[in-house]
């Protein structure tokens, strides 16, 4: 069934194959009157990008964006905004024997199951190749809650497998090809990943997003909530498993004494809510952690099952991500970006004065 | 804005307050022909139900439903069904205080900041007791997926605060007030609830839920993905930090020659998938598990402040759950049988052949 | 499939038969802070109550609405507000020979071959009586709209058969069992529908709306235009046939020339387009003009099959109106109060400045 | 808002303006395994297109579609196809004057106040450009229909201005530029035509669309009825100021025992429901007509204001169809399959068993 759309008022349609002719969006929502270009798509787009690195596929694709609709003098209009990318560096041959066989932890089982035809040419639409109209849209998204509130989403890998890499400053993320947020790991998350090639094996990560001076009032219970919504996005991103706002796991073993974030006339002192409480946004930083599995187009063989039922062994060869959490990061930064998007408008629509809260609680923000 | 709506097409309307006239819900896209008393929905309501035991809140509610409409002659219309739950035991005047103040770590603060009003009394909608409606139409949902496929939602409850609950037997499980699925635990379980009542204060917990006999092919990429519904579902459930599928948060430090589940002409030889790949069922059982943070209400004082903003100290009386995780269990069954309800019929709608898999797996899962 | 809710941000939920225990509705996305009672909405429902003269159906029924949530100190919270209305006066024998057999005109034989079961007692769904919910949650959204914009929204019956009753006054409206806006056609229409009910027959009807002081800008081309929901509300209500926005039918023999409504510094010069250019509302009058076809529940015998295909013929006794359309003013006003406010919230998301226009063009639509 | 996607199941969203790079439109919800190619969709574009007459706008657009996705191998995927159509007659040039002033009875006025800002090039978003991809996406709900059900869609035009065209035969529509169904009006059409645009003037029509072998059941009250989302879809195309059903406006004057279509073994014997009782298909024919208003852009002065407010007189010069309805045809049927498509999904899913009903009714569709 149709399930290619994300949001409700700041609304995204996706569609594409890895290998077919394009890939694209088309964003419906997105209010009159915002400056955009090309260029502001193209940044998020190329932190996405493969072949940037050696730690990830090498398919060269320059992922250029064109705006089809919805821009009139370099304004949106207010009508929808059609994002296309052309695939470039299309390789059909790699992919022939995948067509009769699942890859043990690959979509290409439910796909047939569901469908009964799948394209199966680069993973067709299950592959990650279709975040690059997300990313393209949480652009859109991620520009106009900059102008309107001052949000921003950013993100970095907090964990590779079994290398835990500590916070140390935002502005290391863009300067490695990890997101790292910091260099004291580098060289182990090189020689990590270069073992692992040659292994012919792949590896899951963990990815932190946050997003700063959001409009307190953003959610809708009892279902619609702020965090459910975040849930629903983060959990459909490829590869991801468990999802995590706040404290998220470490609250089963907190007490509520020390769970239960106090507030004082200056702001809030702690954000185990991870900025949403009752489903509902609370002026703090929102904050979201992501598991992501490994890969599961490796090299190393693997027992499966063909089209008819008979045993069969697959090993993957062509040209994959082994680690996909690696360009997760800009994806999981678009996601928050929409559903905030959404919910600025949804709660505009309830008439909420739709705003960051006081000035104390935004300079805790801030920081 | 709107959003007391789950689901697509088998979709639930939620409404009520927690000491308003009544809590409900009305039932739409449930197919025809069903045989449905109110006895169905009664007994996963009284698993939910308040002052069933002195570790969950005192507040007796027998919780009875009406159904109001949608049933003709003991069968589903295939119209729309109302069920009603009239409160009868508020107290309105325990939470006068509460009214001026906001719980930390509670939706207090962000009801006022959203709506400018809210109904304070029993936490009014964000009350845990709307999810009494939920329930109750998860049992409809229940039964519907039962008769079709064959397919069982059970869930338990595998740690409280710090103590971790060993699975030992399904059996175990209703016969404790913990939904603990073993009785090893019991005796340390109720010595940790009585202390933490003395303590006034409060507990996380984890749940696990598990559907078998799911058919393959659920789920619709590119956003609206089973594993993504489903988190949406448990992300919003009131006091859900962090939500799993299948291997969840262990997969960060997987390999892909650990993680991805092999296939043999048998079935698959894991389950590291819990049940979802490429965001579709596989057929194997669907496995989740969810954080539940500690209650919020507590007796303990706390700093917060009062609507002008000046500081204050808070110290929540009344009735409450120490531990809302305690409860959780039913209400996270109905919200996983909801969404594999809804995406049956939106797989129906497909033109799939919706049916559990080959016997071989069907009987993998069975065990 | 659940098809049972209106609206999208003002959005109404139904339920009910015409003989079960009650119908109802939850209304989701009501604004906070807006005073409402049961007697706002009461005053609306006992215009379209039944038995209120002797040519409408004599069911007795007060049609007590009860607020089940959503208000609290007579005010909206932003939560869903539920309305019950208990059905009373049921008689479940006259309809027993129904169930066998399908009324020529009447939704019996739809919703048996649709749903292979049906509630046959009074219609079950598909009565005339489950516009009382619509009703109940159009008298919300009228009071809203009033309050926000100062919109009204207004009804009469200009035709009935093939009298054509001309407009003389808004004040005749509540004064006569019609709806006609004048006394003009009083005596006629009474001997006409006199005769009717001697004749065993029924009657058509045409039904005008009219909307004043409707903001400028509401309505969501390319597909959700305001005259495209207006239409979808409209010709969803029993027994409608036909939907006109401004002129209309009358649109096919004007020229350009004649029907484009030229524009002064004072206002349009005529308003031939109904309110709605491109989709969205001008500001001036929405006007809307319904076809309401003959009820096809009549005493007069007709030719008809039974459920086993075989001829029989039908003569429907018990009570029903002669003429629908006496009672659809009131709810084709509540349809467009819906459609509007939804709007309306529709325009605040986008963050358009939702307003009445300039005050010449206010001035003109308040005559 | 976003208004931009129509359908719930089979769902089309649509994006372009007039003049911008392109138009097109993503179609979600296309069953897997269908033969599809882009001569499928050219056919009906082609009908629709522009400058293939001298009675219609003379710009000049191949129409040619692209399908950037959702199709493999020569058949539909079940995943989103999106199709592309590039604009290449776009004179900018002409449009220059209209970006100040508002044209009587053009949207130019509504998207002005609604948006701020509008892409004034050929009508931008509001042109009936915007109609080739709702008919590139009804040539795919169209071939979808055929196969299952043999389901058939057709239009014709009825009436022109003050020129009523008898309906002769289904075999005349595509051999005229009008798709009268007939000729022996021609003449008097091709006069009245010419004469038209000497007077520097529009006119009105009226068109009927016919659906046969519909399957019984499709449609879902209480309020997504069938007749209700047709009305929706056909009062959201360009200038249609009118929708009926059946008998239409004509039932106000019908009593009961004229308008009740009877039963008879071999089916019904009339057809005054226009195939739909209750929002839900009876099997037979659905029958539409629409009032299609004239053009609003002609060479005739016409009083109007400029942004400003101030005076001015409008004399539209540029490419333009006098009578928008000569082209509204292919249009009309395209949303009536869409339509149908969607609801036919929207009964898979509730489980009811699609079909076109006994072969005698399907004998007397098929006449």
């Amino acid at each position: 069934m149709a399930g290619s759309t994300l949001g409700t008022l700041f609304r995204v349609t996706n569609f594409g194959e890895s290998h077919g002719p394009a890939v694209g969006c088309v964003i419906d929502g997105c209010p009159p009157g915002m400056e955009l270009s090309e260029a502001d798509i193209q940044a998020d787009l190329d932190r996405r990008r493969p072949g940037t690195s050696r730690h990830v596929t090498q398919r060269q694709e320059p992922d250029r964006v064109e705006i089809l609709s919805g821009v009139y003098q370099g304004r949106t209009t207010g009508t929808p905004i059609a994002l296309l990318i052309r695939n470039q560096d299309a390789r059909s041959k790699d992919y022939s024997a995948i067509a009769e066989t699942f890859r043990p932890g690959h979509a290409d089982y439910t796909y047939w199951h569901k469908f009964g035809i799948r394209d199966p040419r680069g993973g067709g639409r299950s592959s990650a190749r279709l975040t690059a109209p997300t990313v393209a849209a949480g652009a859109v998204a991620r520009k106009w809650l900059a102008q309107q509130y001052g949000t921003t989403v950013r993100g970095y890998m907090s964990q590779l497998g079994p290398i835990r890499i500590p916070f140390e400053s935002w502005d290391a993320v863009p300067n490695n090809p990890f997101f790292a947020p910091g260099e004291s790991k580098l060289a182990e998350l090189e020689a990590f990943m270069d073992q692992l090639r040659r292994d012919g094996d792949s590896i899951g990560a963990r990815i932190e997003v946050v997003a700063e001076r959001v409009p307190v009032g953003l959610g809708d219970p009892l279902y619609d909530r702020l965090d459910a919504d975040i849930a629903h996005a983060m959990m459909g991103l490829n590869a991801v498993k468990g999802v995590e706002i706040g404290a998220g796991f470490a609250s089963i073993e907190q007490r509520g004494t020390e769970h239960g974030d106090e507030l004082t006339p200056d702001g809030f002192l702690s954000n185990n809510a991870g900025g949403v409480l009752g489903g509902i946004s609370t002026g703090q930083p929102v904050t979201v952690s992501l598991a992501i599995k490994p890969t599961s187009s490796i090299r190393s063989p693997r027992r499966s099952i063909d089209k008819s039922g008979a045993p069969t062994v697959v090993e993957t060869l062509g040209r994959h991500d082994p680690c996909v959490g690696i360009r997760a990061t800009p994806i999981a930064e678009a996601l928050l970006a929409l559903v905030l998007a959404d919910h600025a408008l949804r709660q505009r629509a309830q008439g909420g004065d739709v705003r960051v809260e006081t000035p104390d609680i935004a300079r805790r923000q801030g920081q």
